[in-house]
């Protein structure tokens, strides 16, 4: 049975409110999803919350009763809470009435399964979790296999960056290395490594895109490093007609992925 | 010459730090934006601030001189602040030493040029203020008109979407209406209004687009309206692999603009 909880002085409310804060989350292990959708979806993928906070109002679809027993069954601890304190551990004004604790998975380069899909998108040092979280949104449109995160990143289990990702990220593969550890990864594999850039005449939409294909996505504001271009087998330019001379990076990733997906379908 | 504020209490300040509220924001008919870079490229377009806030360091480059220079010309108030105050105006930790109060752009349909582009996005009902800015600054990048928010959306002079805009608020149009406003507007000249739907088998890269094209693009959680799909010209469909069957509307506006933008290009 779930325990009814109305304290925000108990230990496992403050472990929860706690999650918001990536120092809580790097030591528990632990990250927040929100929604019955999200948590639905990240059951299918046969993801379950270590910890599963509700209100009564949210325990009433049929879904939340199922993924209720589904948590208890699995050993994991299920409260119910009013709906005040659910809007302190999310952070949210209208909080979702739904809100699971899951263990973060193993992010490691060796833990990535890279013949699952033959297009990944690798981001360099992302800053705005809300790109993360679109990217790999975008990334499962678009039948990705995930997002390998470079260098020094934003945490791809905040808060801001579940809620972007509307589920993705628990369909979508993540990993996070620096480049001195990806690059040899990258080369003990088959694999085209193809960066947007400036310094190219290639337009995207007339590129020779290989099979597997990893986009890399340089950081919001300097963009790719030289050094990284360097090592792309491949770079391509997406025309820009107006003042500027950038597109956020989550913009520049979809154009990309939607072009490499495209080029391919007319093999 | 320039005043110096150093009191969290004088009035300037004050307004401008209530401008990161809406209703401050509709009251005085004024906005912010931050950073040398969007105040430049806001004055490149003939816009400057009516109010000019920096601290001592963000005054020393050489646009940031001419920039103080040609508002205190145009009669505006320039304030010296330290740099603590700047940060309680942007709402930001790590504040732009420049900070400029914009008065709002007249955004009815009547003041836009719709001539001035072949390319424009509507947005029906976007919550998401950095979606609107994303979508303006890609709007820029694809050589759109501009943005006309479509019903009840978020402000698009909130600080949130002035920053992802990277300076497009100042290059884009941009207008707000209803959609009983906009649709008679819409008909009173050419213009081809295109949606993006899952009810439709029209594969995106494989559709008639004409000149000029106005992209429908639905609220983040809903979509467009089915009332809104009838009185399109054309719907599209982008494919979606994964487990997802929506982009977010940023990803999807710039996934079609760009696409529409290549297929004239080969007219």
């Amino acid at each position: 049975m779930p325990r009814q909880i109305t304290a925000f002085s108990n230990s496992t409310v403050k472990l929860l409110r706690s999650l918001r804060d990536k120092k809580a989350r790097r030591s528990s292990g632990l990250f927040l999803a929100e929604g019955l959708r999200i948590l639905t979806e990240a059951r299918e993928e046969g993801r379950l919350p270590e910890i599963l906070a509700f209100a009564l109002q949210g325990a009433q679809h049929p879904l939340a009763q199922e993924m209720i027993a589904a948590v208890e069954a699995a050993g994991g601890d299920c409260i119910e809470c009013p709906p005040d304190l659910l809007s302190k551990m999310s952070g949210k004004d209208n909080p979702q009435m739904l809100l699971g604790a899951y263990r973060q998975p193993d992010t490691s380069l060796a833990a990535l399964d890279r013949g699952k899909s033959d297009l990944w998108v690798v981001g360099e040092k992302l800053r705005d979790p809300g790109n993360i979280g679109t990217i790999l949104r975008t990334g499962d449109a678009v039948g990705a296999g995930g997002l390998i995160l470079i260098d020094d990143s934003a945490d791809p289990f905040a808060v801001e960056t579940v809620r972007a990702s509307m589920g993705a990220l628990f369909t979508q593969s993540l990993a996070q290395a620096s480049w001195d550890d990806f690059l040899p990864w990258l080369r003990s594999g088959p694999g085209q490594l193809v960066g947007t850039s400036l310094q190219t005449e290639h337009d995207y939409r007339d590129a020779p895109y290989e099979a597997p294909c990893f986009l890399l996505i340089g950081n919001e504001s300097q963009g790719l490093p030289d050094a990284y271009e360097a090592e792309c087998d491949l770079l391509v330019k997406i025309p820009m007609s107006g003042k500027a001379d950038s597109l956020n990076a989550a913009i520049a990733a979809a154009v990309t992925a939607f072009e490499v997906r495209h080029a391919w379908r007319n093999r």
